[in-house]
């Protein structure tokens, strides 16, 4: 937390072990050298980075940029994207950061240059994927495009750092992210939800912390539906007023049920299940909005007259956009919930496939796995 | 137009002529009791109306509520929505309007009394549908849940009444409702929209005049898709810089080409094609937004995916809302775009089975057909 | 609660006792005739209600649309309107809530037919006053220009009824519109705040409540100024991260001071000081916002082009709109906050004098002063 | 436009004419080196450029920044932001725009590393003024705190640049900011005003703009106020429905005669008259909008207390943000309004001197006085 390291505190290395990826599937540790900060970056030493489902889609497939636009797989790059760390060297020009702070990363930096980035849409970046190859337009999707954190170092942009008090744990401080895109997705459907209703669907990391920011904001009720009993009890640790388990009862039934026939206002859907979406489009009342933080790989069938006729509004999000990420650290950093619940597993960075692994095949239940680093 | 009739000017009968439906399809021509104006209502001497292609499904299967909701198909009322007329009388305490005023009506009263009424979410009102049978919420739908212009009178809630300019003729008045429809689409998924690029899916009554609209609102380009090359040509008369046969070519191919790759910031769906909201969301560039106008009565598969990756925004709605029918109705008395384009046939009020014929066929390429009343 | 109560449950008198109005200034407890509810209306017996300062401002000079527009002052009518209590009888139709349900009222009604009511702004009804004298126009605000709560029942709008948990206390419900006032500042100058922040101006009873609602919105750091230590110290009760007493240092000083040298985001000013509006101006940063819910009397010198170079919006507010309410009741019922830290006194309802002494004049530091009804 | 002139088209010369400040109003012309364009910038050959009132302005006092933060007088720097030219050279890595491109260009870069640019509200940047001494923060305003158009080239940021159609001239390219800072005013006060009522408060350049880009949206009526026939006739020309010279008759009372008594809903303040503000507020209605474009130099005397009662919201801009050019451009290039009408004198580079004097004087009735550049 901003002692008053000087710059030289820090003898950053020439070079730095990193995880990098080869062919899909094939993940190597090698040696690399550190980068160098430019204008408005900062150099950070990664001290710890949670493991994401996302992480699993581009070490099989590459990134999603490439999946539609036809951008090559991204070899060679270091995947990770929900990492955190200490500033330990500034670019040129950078004064908003000092070397010794503490703080977790935002994904997407944005170009700065493209429409959607001059309106504040950074995640909707149009030079997406324009960072490697031939062209080179700024932007950074960190793990994404651009080297991310299953390495001993990375360079951020300043737009992309979040402070960490000394009071949050690194393994915490990964899952600002996590908690971002979950606060991006009630901002965007709803905002100010106090006092009014919300179903999440799906208890993964990222459906859990909707539970939790909803309810910090004051929703009532926050229903959770899943088809696994332990995760179910973690959303309720979360706050969730009611849970509903889908093996044993349905679960627009049972959200007709718990809201006197009105259904609710909100739909936060993190399951990527097929029929989520129409599952969604019951739940809501007429005038409600969805939000999709998730989504199946095929085509899927959408009763899209009911969506029309009921006046309701269905929100795709890519990430944490417009700040979320800060919003949902200055929740956790006022310990309006507890994160730390989710984490369930720690690994260091020499076994990064083996956290992959149990982030992958669930093991012992696995939600969010950890990968911190030992520096010496 | 506010003539200084006097309340008596108008001798208003005690029966009046009014289409009433029976069973499904079943139309009859009967007199009935002219009805009385309450508070916050005024009574209307329909003096035109406009065939919607909801009003052909109202006849056939009863109103949109019903098929979602259970409600007992509306025996006994009177259809038609897209009417205006002249103020006749007045209920109590109205002071707003005058005998003798022309106005156009907007269909959704609201009840005033739920929770998206008190938004000024009217059209999505949670008591839609409440105002016949046991309960009496007092939300009217206009020819949907209540008494509607396929007739000499109807009672109107002050909130629903657009001055119609004596400029305007009555036809043209007709149209009002269906440009309202189209500028409404466009506030909610972009507002202020001059020098953005949009695509109408659809050249049918609410698609041309959100071409109209939109070019007036200064988009640019306005493209229109659609499979009639006369529909289309008739596009181009209200505003669009370019046109697309399906027939011919690739919709998503041509939209690309037509923006440099980049695709559109906004696409109006009105088609009801099965895969226009996936084509939709190949059109728009990352972060655009798609309003879905019209819709297909079946379930078809959507790319949801698609939506997520692309932080894509979709907006069903049900028809004109906050107040949108006022500002298309400004356009259109500063004569913006001649939406009398789409006025093709006129019927007389004893004609309606015909006028609904020729619209639900389009027999002579009918796009909007009126049924004008010849009061003595 | 809820309780199944029937509708005969409650024995409604057909006299009551109320504080009327007479000259200003003038308040005498009188029998008047219970009223009876109308449409979208239910009886509410009172069981407390709040003296706010606008109280005094009406007993002393009419309500506030007189003064501006020369409504008549208001002679005749039962002031008060921030009670609660319990309903007791139902208007035609009513099916939204039972008798024996306990609720808290919002002012404001609306007359849900003009364009401000229709666009859900009901609180700058534009027929605001027009319910009395010649005209009928609906709207009502509570104890401003129809009777309010110094009296056994009133008539209310179901709009404006909030329902009141059990786990909250009847002198408590009594300060809902007061969080409702403070949270529909926070919410059209900001929103979602977790993070940014905040300074309140003023620790009367709509500054303790805008910290408090400031806290629970996760705001940080929520910074108080004020002129009294004792209030102060209320203020960090609520929440407040700082307190700044201005009589010992520059509050615009001490602000960049505390926010090294930055500003904030938003202030919420609540003192009417003659130059609150200039600090403020001078507390937020570049394109920051300030809300206005309290005002000096008479014109004062503002730096009107400090506002237009720093891009600074302005945000008066006439009270608690946009289902406010609803929201602060919400974080109240799940203890956000305790509100009742500013509930310093309690009358019964033939002390109505003496409790606005107590209120005009601070006596033993009043804040909120609570009439609370002796029912038998 | 756009033809495909390679880079080497245009030898650029090593150095340049560009006028000069040195202390307050000391304009020289010297040669000064032609400054390369950094990443994301173009070189831009200027054609033309309008003078504005701000620019009499920061050669009298400095830039806005320093009048309020003690920036040091900006000597040595060259004036003139309302400028249009042609793409000559491009930065690395630029191929957003190509040489030969003919542009105009908005103030404002933002330094897209702080909070507000982050957000899109670039024109709030909090390094405004931080790009030169010894910080170099990036954000660059065209001719406030970086070298502007009074010269033969200027280096800009591709954000700022706006295309310009062929069959517009240079001349009126260069009013494009102007209209933009009005279309920014109505988007933040109004957006979507079809059919509702605007009163533009002084019809110099931004005001003139503002009717016109009012009606252009299909405000009505738009009402002109000004203290001068001629600039009256000229609103008229520009699409004024009214026009009220305040020397005649009371502004406000004439805009209540004109609205019914009703007010307007929104009013566009361009005067800086010492009461504008008090009388705009007293123009609108209950939860109507001000957006103040211009301001008096010292505090006045303000009505806070009619803003809180009325629920108004005031809105200070410092120019053109959210890609209101962009919006205003595409309404010139409709052709939806002349705003050459506007441009009322012609000076070449060298006389500079004159064409300030000509719109500081008002000269023979100057309105925009513009410097068109002769190239050979």
């Amino acid at each position: 937390m901003a002692q008053d390291y000087g710059a030289n505190e820090y003898r950053v290395p020439e070079v730095m072990k990193a995880w990098v990826l080869g062919d899909p599937e094939q993940l190597s540790l090698v040696e690399k050298p550190v980068p160098e900060p430019g204008p408005a970056e900062v150099l950070v030493r990664i001290d710890a980075v949670a493991i994401c489902a996302t992480d699993l889609e581009i070490i099989s497939h590459g990134p999603p940029a490439m999946i539609q636009g036809g951008l090559p797989f991204n070899k060679g790059f270091t995947p990770g994207h929900e990492y955190m760390g200490t500033v330990v060297s500034l670019g040129p020009n950078v004064d908003e950061f000092r070397p010794g702070e503490r703080v977790t990363v935002e994904i997407h930096a944005g170009c700065g240059r493209c429409q959607r980035c001059r309106q504040g849409m950074y995640t909707s970046c149009l030079n997406y994927g324009k960072n490697y190859g031939d062209q080179n337009k700024g932007h950074r999707a960190n793990g994404f495009t651009t080297d991310g954190g299953f390495a001993e170092y990375a360079v951020n942009n300043i737009n992309t750092l979040v402070p960490v008090p000394d009071s949050m744990s690194n393994e915490e401080a990964t899952l600002v992210v996590t908690a971002g895109t979950a606060m991006y997705g009630l901002d965007v459907i709803g905002g100010l939800i106090a006092g009014e209703s919300v179903v999440v669907i799906g208890p993964g990391p990222i459906g859990l912390m909707g539970v939790a920011v909803a309810k910090a904001l004051g929703a009532d009720p926050v229903i959770l539906t899943g088809t696994r009993d332990g995760r179910l009890e973690m959303g309720k640790k979360l706050g969730a007023d009611n849970v509903i388990n889908v093996r044993n009862e349905d679960a627009v039934a049972a959200v007709r049920r718990l809201t006197d026939g009105q259904g609710v206002h909100y739909v936060l859907e993190c399951s990527g299940a097929p029929n989520a979406l129409n599952e969604a489009a019951q739940m809501v009342n007429r005038g409600g909005r969805i939000c999709l933080a998730a989504f199946p790989h095929d085509p899927v069938p959408v009763d899209v007259a009911h969506l029309v006729r009921n006046n309701i509004y269905v929100y795709g999000i890519r990430g944490e956009g417009q700040s979320a990420t800060h919003r949902a650290a200055a929740f956790m950093a006022q310990r309006r919930f507890d994160a730390t619940v989710i984490h369930t597993h720690t690994f260091p960075l020499e076994e990064v496939p083996t956290a992959l692994r149990y982030a992958r095949e669930r093991i012992e239940d696995a939600i969010k796995v950890v990968v911190k680093m030992n520096h010496h």
